[in-house]
């Protein structure tokens, strides 16, 4: 077999597949593979879902979602620009298959859209708590700031960086792509280009996360909290998700530089034989009823507080309640 | 009148109020006042509100709202946690006073309150989006995150720092006052003790900014993004409001090391005689009325986009469509 | 063996000991454990101190030292205090085994009191030194300012942190602590209460390193640098005394981030068969008048030089004189 | 007289000393000096030490005392080296009169020697604490660390750098001075050689000070915490020696980048009318009179402490004792 | 003359140009204008060479030596590239007047273009030195990468920033037009398009001044040292040149942190009276004539080395030799 | 075999060279060596460039060019100390020898050589170019900047450290050096000496790469850029010859934090097979042939630019013109 497998080895490229016939066998109490015959798969034999992590949300749907957000958009000129690009044919086909990242967050197939459906949900939250921002200008940044990553990745058969995206990043691709696509609207409002332009090009926030200008508008400051809440809480799940070995932390985060606290366990009470019973033991005295009378008894430290409502879905009422 | 001067200068101590008479003269072509009078004020000829910056809101209304926040949380701990502090009267009585800070942001009687209600709702919102967030901490850390505020200022006659503010600074204040409240709670679960704890001591986020931890729990990181973004925004407020001699920029934040654009300004037409004209010329054509005509077209980057609705609130739109 | 081995392992457990019977065989020339039984072990067979690192010193003695050195605080609301925490037994009792730290410096048994007990020590000479230091502040400082370590590590089958330990930090653990017992003492001064707070929470002298404050009392800023400086040394100690394979620098200490000399070696004589008479050939005579002379003017510029006296113990005098 | 200042301006150079007649009048009721007679003054009028602020401690005592710091080095290469250098005429005429900084620390005539002699008392009460240090190395660094600046800094009409000290700062110059002296040592070991040079180009401790090695031998690193310590004291000395306009807080001190506590002042009764009584009343009522009693009454909190000794300096138990 | 001066400043905008006549009148003898009459000056009363600091340099000759360096391009793409961009009649109008910043470096009226001739000449010298380099990419990267500036900054009136310049940058400026000017040349290579690109936003060389990419490739990496070289350079050179009021070192330069030694001043004999014969006194005294005697005689510190031959335009040799 | 060796091993000491006697055999299909006899090698059975990287170059040769630099030094006391320097037969043979530094750069005997030359031709070059920079002051620096290395790292059997050279570095090393070389010209001026030294201490630029100060004389400055840009080169030069695994990336350089790209990897048409033709294609016509035609054929983009001259050297133009 060795001798032939110099021969084969010749024609596997990086990212190639191939089909291995091999024996188990034991070798010091661990199993190990001895190869048979290797050669390159067919194409018709490959399924990449089966190699590339995936969203388990439904792809399709997502961008349905994602283009209903881009018709929310009241600015015609934003609208207009904004569905010029997930309108195009090959945008739509990389958009709905790119991940956000290589490995910090969101690093599968899909995982693009993810991010940035989620981050238009918070637009439209986060604008309808401060009334002085104008949510078109978010939204126009959630769809549009990460557009870049479709060039800065390759995401074909294993997710890395193509050299274009090493050399310019997707901050300075997406701002050509999105320069190009303002300048095919005529009349499109020069002061609003530069408006778009800086929004794309501050939203990393600082300099050393390679934006090379700060946030100067509201809404560019707002949509850097935006994207960066949403790429760190999925850096989280990532942490807790993944097999840490330790019934409290979570594996370590290096995107993060930390652990996090596996905060159900944590909390969790001490005997897991009779929660019910030794937990009640702990738990305040339900006295009042009404708000009012939680409120009133709040002010006296020894009377307990009112029940729970049945519905309550937090996980902290679960443990303690 | 000068030599009076100095017998009654004497008398006045910092933060005191004097009653001064005096004649409006001109030197130099700029006018200056020329004392006749000085004596130390009758406090009934006081009325703080003359000399302090004051929130705009209604304060009863806005600690109604808080209240009504911590009697929304669920977990009957924390409900209690919380109520017990709020409910202390002079507890209290500080919370509807107290600024948020001396100059950065909120620095005005009852901005802490107007700080922290803005956070209880950003909380309500952020925990409806992301549903492994646990509303209910959120809230608890929003509503006692500053408490330690009320001691670390002084905001009877001026805004500034007490000399033990100075020295522990709120995080630690507040932590003791916390810790003193859930002691008082006989059964408190200990774990849930520890979260509330470090809920506080983390909200700053970072070492160099006074948290002696950093958030390692998901809701503590999430929320020192909410208090972060708020403050922020705060900020970019009191930047935009100060006269800044610019038509399209703010006055420098030190808070925030930058300027900020003013937005509208910079985004309104050129020529201001005939805005609507000469707009119109550059405005792309409506063509369509509904969405997915919209859609349609802006594939086509040659077609105009949909007419605005004319209810939409959007700033941009009211300048560009 | 290893049929049966799965099934043990199963009832094995973090920090646990078992017991092992297996035979030493030779695989490539190197040897290696074939296991033939392995179980459990039962209480009465562990000996803790056969695990973990314990400090060489006589514990008993040096709380007992400690305990002296709380006596002679003078100002009468520190010492109760100081008294009151370490008498309190179940304190006592953990105050005599816990470590310093997991790795930086006295991670060991007792690391924490050898600790202690060193900077109580310089306190006093540092105070002897700087009249307008205040002795009392520094030992209670001593005293507490690790007292939190207590609960922030775990140290009874390894040296680990606990989970509120990282959740909390022991700066943060210990005003609790020490919190609580000022409460206790009727009429402590409130003034005197934060200077207590202020010591604790500023001890690491920078925020980078937990301290939510700077020292801003001179004892405080004092004591940061006691604390630091023995910390260090003990770091050197273990970095000199860990094999470096290295004739003349230690290992690398990670705490320190750099190796250190070791000094005795690279002074020592190149000839070490002969270093006297070798050595006396280069030392200058203090008997001659060339380079003699120098040597001996140098002390009056006319006198010559003493002898160094034989009971001198500088390791330098050992080695050139 | 304006004329004429214009002709004797002319002949007046930076640092000179002027004699000027002049009439006190009061221009808008603040006083000025109308110039009668401007001109150059006469050596034998003028004593420098009316113009430059100056140590109140004896500088022939204090030589004295560096003296002996010196003749009890017990390595007869670093003594006959140390008194080499403090023995030439020149070197002690400087180092009677030289500052230790031009603004940061002991920044007067006579500073540099007050400074010093601080260090090497503290060098012995730490050798005599840690005994794996050699207080030979300490002592030779202590006295010649900061030789250089008799060089760097010009002390002669005013307190400044020198063109030379700019260009290579005080590290540099006395690496030189001190690598002249040992080479006129004939037989001084090459390795004790390095280790003096490396005491004084690490003693800043790190880099960003304009140290171009890190400390890696023991004694350099202590004793940069002893130079940094004294220094930093002295800071403190003058951060509260300065009016401040504060009752409780320091002048803000930019060496430090901070201000610091006027301990005395915050810790003084509240009601200075009746102090005695007042405090009496909060103060631990003494019921014991041994350190033992104390002790045991120290566990039971709610037995007072022993009354402290009358002759117990403590600024602390005058205050609150 | 006041009130009507109010009347008449309400038509002064900035930037405008005002006709005064006033009459100079002594206070506190300090010579002051009284305005006697305002208006705003006619077009043909301004010249604006008058009021904005110029290149002292002859500008259309620089701007041809500028094209001749394009010229000298040999990848045809490249210098077809940039011909076409020099030769843009709007771009060339600019780039005769831009200066290269506002107050770093070249702040006047054609700095611009006597940087960019400077770095050409510098880039032929490097790659004529490292023949690794080429010397098209060094060329373009020096004719291009400051020609966002010609947006950035305005010059008209006077020296600042315009609104987008400040939003977006001259890099991200520059980035769009050489993007749009590459795809007006049908063919241009994809990968060639991406290293001029790369070029382009990797020039400031780090982060923290801008630039989203790090050079990744080697002439990227060689221009940033001749770009930061000649602004440095340029920088010292405005130090030296403004007044500091110190006979050996030039005003602190704000761009540098710090200040420079005035080199001449520093070197020049002490007796400026008598300086060729008090000079010759301490030169050495030259006997031999060829090199070869001049190194043999080194060896030998007493003998002295060549005369220097009369055409050597050393500053050192005219003060020294 | 195994027995005796441990008998052997012993007398083996670090940078022994020893010879082996073994045969290779297979295990696991990857060859290994089963040894048979070991013994220390004898001298004249060593070669030591066998084990050595060494500089391709001809080291007597590039000598002979530092010398000759040497000699272009114009003003006497710089020549006369730079040839008494290099002239010291000791340092002469040591010059020849040592590496420019460990790992980063020239990391081979005979590299510090190359990369002292190369500076000094650089020197000349940017003197050249900015005709207020001293050429003499260039090269002094140059020749002198690392000559402490020569004393800092051992190069006789392996390229490392030496403790001396840890604990002062070669500015400190070279400082002394050329210190004493200085005080053995008579009459060398006291502030040239100055600027020599500070030349010395300056050159890495920044205090955390160990310079005690930064530079504060012009040719400093220079001087720093090109020792910097010269080293960065080399390190490029290193990473894109080191094997990678990658067709466009060089492997990571730690020495710059970061990969190079393969420019002509990148930059070579796609199809290697026919790139003639397929290259041709999308080449700019070649219409005019003189540069004058060239730059009007720019201005319009769609006439193409002139023939490139057959011997032009540029690496892209052999790719795509």
């Amino acid at each position: 077999m060795w001798d032939q497998f110099e021969a084969i080895a010749k024609d596997i490229q990086r990212d190639d597949f191939v089909k291995v016939q091999a024996r188990v066998e034991l070798y010091r109490n661990k199993p190990q593979l001895a190869l048979i015959q290797v050669r390159l798969a067919k194409p018709e034999e490959i399924d990449l879902a089966d190699y590339l992590p995936h969203t388990t949300a439904d792809v399709e749907k997502m961008f349905a979602e994602l283009r209903a957000y881009a018709e929310s958009i009241s600015n015609l000129w934003l609208k207009q620009l904004v569905l010029s690009l997930i309108g195009d044919p090959e945008i739509g086909r990389c958009y709905k298959r790119a991940p956000a990242a290589k490995v910090m967050h969101h690093a599968y197939i899909g995982g693009l859209l993810e991010h940035v459906i989620s981050i238009c949900g918070m637009a439209r939250r986060v604008a309808g708590h401060y009334p002085e921002l104008d949510v078109d200008l978010l939204l126009t940044a959630a769809i549009l700031h990460d557009i870049g990553k479709l060039e800065e990745l390759c995401y074909e058969r294993a997710i890395g960086y193509t050299t274009p995206g090493q050399l310019l990043g997707h901050i300075v691709m997406e701002l050509e792509t999105v320069t190009r696509a303002i300048d095919k609207i005529p009349g499109f409002p020069a002061p609003l280009k530069t408006v778009v332009q800086h929004l794309l090009i501050s939203h990393h926030g600082q300099y050393e996360f390679g934006s090379p200008k700060l946030p100067m508008i509201r809404e560019a400051m707002v949509f850097h909290y935006l994207d960066d809440l949403d790429s760190k809480l999925a850096a989280v799940r990532v942490a807790l998700d993944a097999p840490s070995g330790d019934d409290e932390w979570s594996a370590y985060s290096a995107a993060l530089g930390r652990k996090f606290l596996k905060l159900d366990e944590f909390l969790k009470p001490a005997t897991p034989g009779a929660p019910t019973e030794s937990h009640q033991a702990v738990e305040p005295q339900p006295q009042a009823e009404t708000p009012a009378a939680a409120a009133a008894a709040a002010a006296d430290p020894a009377a307990p507080a009112a029940n729970p409502t049945p519905e309550a879905p937090s996980l902290l009422r679960k443990l303690f309640s």
